[in-house]
């Protein structure tokens, strides 16, 4: 990709955090993506995370309180935009549909079909423009992300074994075909045969034995005082699908924590280091 | 303050983030502040932190990455807005004149003078809400800031250093009287009697003995790749008078970092600990 644009470039612990834009094939659009990189030649392991509904690429980028740790590691981080965007691209007036919530999924109907291809973006465009311009060393992958982006973490890494070593998620909504942001999202992406709709669902994914034995453990944090935890998010069904599958599972229920980034800074680390011991 | 309201509460390193609103006799408006409160009963030491040109009680509160290390040390921070806002509240297109841009002193002059009293309601409505409604150990008080909010903890440390047991600046605008910010700024709030600038210059006031023997060390931290460090920020000034007023400073030149979050992320924690060493 001989296109990438770096738009901003900041010192942070020893590194720096690049802010980035690139034209993707896949959606047709301009991306836009965060890097940290450690201090040093690489080549670097790298984190890819996912953020949630409404979010672009500056929320973990500057909420998480992530490189310290990543720092101290020698982890890269890259945090993509959550969809396409701009003129031309639809939208919907919804904070949760359209840009900001691309559900990282090749949306299938009209007028999303057209841009939508957040699967085939993370999955390709990404990673290439990744390894053609930074000293990262892509046989050691992971994959994060929170709520909307914990969905896109698990559902890539079970869809795409190969891609990524490791896989941890915040307060992700594991099974979207049996919640209001998920039926709502899948419905206007994929269309109303719930049939295509498993494919894109870590808890249906988990059932059918999907990337069985690629990951020896999957690490999810959850906090008890999520406002979505009930109705959205659903931690417990993909516990039983992992129990089901013999996957095992960390899944810390945390008490008092809400949806916030002041949930997701209070233990980064902890899946910073999850990470980087896998990517070792 | 029986006014008080908690508009928001997060748990965070098992500690509390709180955004809070209260009525304040000085500026007559509401003011908003939040503050990270450790786990445990306390009472907790206190550090003020005061933001720059343009923020609000959020940027710190979001982007510093302080509170894993506060949680740490059992270290309470409070994090006040940069200004009265409001309708009825004057203010000025520019992004460094009214509203987000109090440069922490009473004004003098109309417009400004009605409500433009941030000296005041840092010193005396803000250490009373906080006092009357938190766990706080108000003889173990610093304070620290970044460019205006360096300012702003230099000169009141300063000025009030029955108040302050510790002081510490990223990146401070250390001579508001000799740069365009400050003179700006300085000639609408005190009037264009260059006389009256000195008591809010933290370079000037050094000079004249003010607060001596009361710190024995002021920490700042300047990036030098900070955009604003030849015309606005100035750091040789604060270290010429502090040579003069035999002040021992810790002035540490970073290579490479900017005037942004990611470079107060970098080093904050090392504040932190400055303080809590002071604070015991």
């Amino acid at each position: 990709m001989s296109d990438l644009e770096i738009l901003e470039e900041h010192r942070c612990f020893g590194g720096r955090v690049l802010i980035c834009r690139h034209g993707s094939a896949a959606t047709g659009t301009p991306m836009r993506f965060s890097l940290f990189l450690p201090e040093g030649e690489g080549p670097f392991p790298l984190l890819i995370w996912l953020s949630g509904l409404t979010c672009t690429e500056d929320n973990f980028t500057t909420k998480a309180g992530a490189y310290r740790k990543a720092s101290e590691l020698g982890l890269a981080i890259a945090a993509p935009d959550t969809s396409p965007r701009g003129e031309g691209v639809a939208n919907d007036e919804a904070y949760d549909l359209g840009q900001g919530a691309g559900f990282y999924l090749d949306a299938r109907e009209a007028p999303w079909a057209a841009h939508f291809k957040m699967e085939s973006y993370i999955t390709r465009d990404l990673q290439d423009v990744l390894s053609a311009n930074f000293p990262l060393d892509m046989e050691r992958r992971g994959i994060s992300g929170h709520s909307m982006g914990g969905h896109g973490a698990l559902t890539l890494a079970l869809k795409h074994p190969d891609l990524f070593r490791s896989v941890s998620a915040f307060a992700p909504i594991v099974s979207p075909a049996r919640c209001p942001w998920g039926e709502k999202a899948f419905s206007a992406y994929l269309g109303k045969d719930r049939a295509a709709w498993a494919a894109h669902d870590a808890a249906l994914l988990m059932e059918s034995g999907a990337a069985r034995y690629a990951f020896d453990e999957i690490l999810i944090d959850q906090g008890m005082a999520d406002g979505f935890l009930d109705e959205q998010l659903k931690p417990e069904l993909f516990e039983e699908a992992c129990e089901k599958a013999g996957q095992r599972l960390i899944l810390r229920r945390q008490e008092g924590y809400d949806h916030s980034y002041f949930f997701i800074q209070s233990f980064i680390e902890d899946h910073l280091e999850f990470h980087r011991v896998r990517l070792s």
